[in-house]
């Protein structure tokens, strides 16, 4: 399977992208390697994919600073996990 | 905003579900007490809701034995995060 992450670096948080060209199965999970991140700075997640996808990768972010997942409809990342004080949970990120 | 979580029991694992009957604001997380469940069993979330409704359930229920994800076109939950040697991540338990 062809997959793509794509990251991109902001001053307090990674951008983590994905695209995929395929159904996924969920073995696909067993050997997954997700894009490493400075664990000091926060991570949102963005792209299509199944919820137990996201699940992993929210699970493999845990130790960064915030966790947030961009939602289209709401024009922005919802933070879900937080370690600071910038971001609280349920805050939008706009980007 | 009436919203609507079930537990359900089993074995091994307890299954959480929930239905929304409106559109959900990210505010809503900073309220939200999702149920206890028992931490030493799985905890299987079953629902359609946003990714991030999602990404805070799996955060608050860390603690418990693994986690996984109800998809309905695999008929079953994939583990997403596990903390015991039955399921890994991966693994689909048929439900």
């Amino acid at each position: 399977m062809r997959r793509l992450f794509s990251v991109e670096e902001k001053e307090n948080f990674t951008v983590v992208s994905f695209t995929f060209d395929e159904f996924l199965s969920p073995d696909f999970l067993k050997k997954l390697v997700p894009p490493k991140v400075d664990f000091r700075k926060g991570v949102i997640l963005s792209g299509r994919g199944p919820i137990w996808f996201y699940g992993y990768l929210i699970h493999f972010y845990h130790p960064s600073k915030f966790i947030a997942a961009y939602d289209p409809r709401l024009g922005g990342a919802v933070v879900v996990e937080s370690h600071c004080d910038e971001h609280e949970v349920g805050d939008l990120i706009k980007v």
